[in-house]
């Protein structure tokens, strides 16, 4: 009889866990990495596969929308909660990318999110278009920007969202932290 | 007898004003420039001196901000709003970076967001130095990304804050439009 779970139960066990190797090259004594060593670790992980690696930008967005300490780094529980996020946006995106062009089209990208659960007005999906493509295709980088972003704004948006009823009352203060912080 | 604003009324003279040269030069017959297109106009300009040319993701944010239409591309006078708010950044940053690294620090940053008449809690703050800021400092891109930001969202709260008091009230879907345009 298998036990379900030994060896890696909640948490895990960092020295048998693959991704920790990744994690550790870069985090140094603090067992924390920055957005730079997220970019150096991400990048060395290969997980960009074909694609062109993660700007800095990016990697900001990432430690940001796990950071629940506001400390502006990331320690490996959130570094692995992120590594799963990224390789389910990456098949998303490789599945429209077919001619592995390394960009998917407006309409794709559309999709995309409609299959990632989100219901958006038209004019929603018109604004991420907008601000994500370049001559109305959508690079990679971008892409996981976007998912990244769209992810930590509705997960800041359905807390405030008491009711769950689709409406959510902002301080300007608070609303700044929300949407400055992705 | 002068004749106030005699040639130069609102909406200008395109013709006299010596910023259409570098808008028409990238603008092509429709009148209006695209963020690559801006991008390349920038640069052309000299506007960012000594620092370097701006993003295209920064020259997206340019875009939206002023994009009232959400055409996603940008007219003469949108250009001109845009050129002037520009400036006034510039040598705010310029102000605090007086060894001309090409970088301020956070607290500088915070006093420049500050001297702007944003009225922000420590934690807002906060919030944004993480966001821009990469080993305790902040690009001239990152700068103007953040304040073309802060404006844009600042300019969206106080449409919805109808009282004037420092609240708002969002619907999912226009929250997701407000904050992913910019």
């Amino acid at each position: 009889m298998a036990y379900p779970g030994y060896g890696a139960g909640p948490g895990g066990v960092p020295g048998q866990d693959p991704l920790y190797g990744y994690f550790s090259a870069v985090a140094g004594q603090d067992g924390q990495i920055s957005a730079d060593e997220l970019q150096r670790c991400l990048t060395q992980s290969g997980i960009s596969g074909s694609y062109q690696p993660f700007s800095l930008d990016t990697c900001r967005l990432m430690i940001n929308m796990l950071d629940r300490d506001m400390s502006g780094s990331m320690g490996f529980a959130e570094f692995r909660d992120l590594w799963q996020a990224l390789n389910g946006w990456k098949n998303t995106f490789a599945s429209y990318d077919r001619d592995h062009s390394g960009t998917v089209e407006g309409h794709e990208m559309q999709q995309a999110i409609t299959s990632m659960g989100y219901r958006l007005s038209p004019q929603a999906m018109n604004c991420i278009m907008k601000r994500y493509s370049t001559n109305s295709r959508i690079t990679f980088d971008d892409f996981m920007s976007c998912c990244i972003r769209l992810r930590a704004l509705t997960d800041h948006f359905r807390r405030r969202d008491t009711t769950q009823n689709g409406s959510a009352t902002f301080q300007y203060d608070d609303f700044i932290q929300v949407t400055m912080s992705v």
